[in-house]
């Protein structure tokens, strides 16, 4: 049986401040916490209940309970099988040489944000860094849209004008009155920037964009979901 | 003053069983209004507050509530000035010769599906059809997650072996082990199949594909989401 102080504890860690204070975060379902134990994140605790099959080298104790007491602790509308309580891990240091980089300026969304990691690791891409206006990726909506993405993609937060004023590669910039990406080639090194939805990339940021490039339009939609737009232009300009 | 009646006939409008007996649907924001408005659905009721400037060729009388009037009618957790009610429209017959058509099998989540025709409008693709397993597109969260291209896209529902057996065009379908998307080149005809994110297509449907569709994967994420998939392959086979 699991002590209300405990399962208190959990439910505080869908608050972003006791997440920071104590330095965790929370991952649920099996595929997902498949993905976290086969990482190189250090695990806290492991809520699961008798229907998860732990990974035969699992060194980490699995608290069983029952479906009910699962449900108590989930941020989900329907828990799955197992909860796990995770460090949250510093980003590693910055490097931009031979390598492509993506940077988030203002994504608000969490599932958008989440998505879009996925879409970065689909493609290869081991480095994305997040302006202060972005989600925080430890977010539980933002992890659970990752798919289990977030083991293999360095994400950073930081000044995104420092950033790039220093990373001395091409910046690339999703913006209205762009190259057509279509025909903007396969790029191997640079920094692709993706802005809010609503307003776009900010004006600071605009300024040191080197390339811009645009998604031609054929019909009517005013715009494209922020996630999408990263996909394809990432399909464009890292595949091929 | 709103009558209590009136509050809760629009509150019975987000069951699916009401809006299916009254043939009509709902669409919140301004944004999303004035595409409606400039469509050809006929329009039954418009509430608004007073912020809302209504287009001068309006010929709707439109109900000025407040602020917390608006609020309890709306199916949005924060309501944005204008609630429309408008008629659904059947969708006009199917051709699929000279053009792209795009068909989506068990595409449950209703956010996803929006979007996904908000992509089709972005490339211009005006006939979209479901399937039985597909989500409606009158659902409120659909019709939001739209941003207002349903007016421009033709969804239709209907046996989704019934009409790819009987289009004659080929049939193209986003699969795992197909040929490589980025390597298809422009296709003016034909209809893409794009499957259930967790499922794929299914058994019966596949057996109908002619021209399987992958998207390289160059690192570690397992799949996609439905909708960026959806965009990714459109932009290489539609856009260029």
């Amino acid at each position: 049986m699991l002590s209300k102080n405990e399962i208190k504890y959990i439910q505080s860690l869908y608050h972003k401040k006791t997440r920071d204070a104590e330095g965790v975060f929370v991952v649920e379902g099996p595929k997902i916490a498949a993905e976290l134990l086969g990482s190189g994140y250090r695990v806290r605790k492991i809520y699961a209940t008798e229907k998860w099959a732990a990974p035969s080298d699992l060194d980490t104790e699995v608290v069983r309970v029952t479906g009910e007491e699962l449900q108590r602790l989930s941020g989900l509308q329907v828990a799955h099988e197992v909860l796990v309580v995770a460090e949250q891990e510093e980003a590693v240091r910055l490097a931009f040489d031979n390598r492509f980089t993506l940077v988030l300026d203002g994504i608000q969304d969490p599932g958008n944000f989440g998505t879009i990691i996925r879409i970065a690791d689909w493609f290869g891409i081991k480095q994305v860094i997040a302006g202060e206006h972005t989600v925080e990726l430890y977010n539980p909506k933002a992890i659970q849209s990752t798919m289990g993405s977030f083991v293999r993609v360095n994400v950073y937060y930081g000044s995104l004008v420092d950033i790039i004023s220093g990373a001395g590669v091409p910046v690339y910039g999703a913006v209205l009155n762009g190259k057509n990406v279509f025909e903007a080639g396969k790029i191997k090194e640079g920094i692709l920037v993706i802005g809010n939805e609503g307003r776009g990339i900010n004006d600071e940021l605009r300024t040191l964009i080197t390339e811009p490039l645009t998604i031609p339009r054929y019909g009517g939609a005013e715009s494209l979901n922020a996630a999408v737009a990263t996909g394809i232009i990432l399909s464009h300009v890292v595949g091929h």
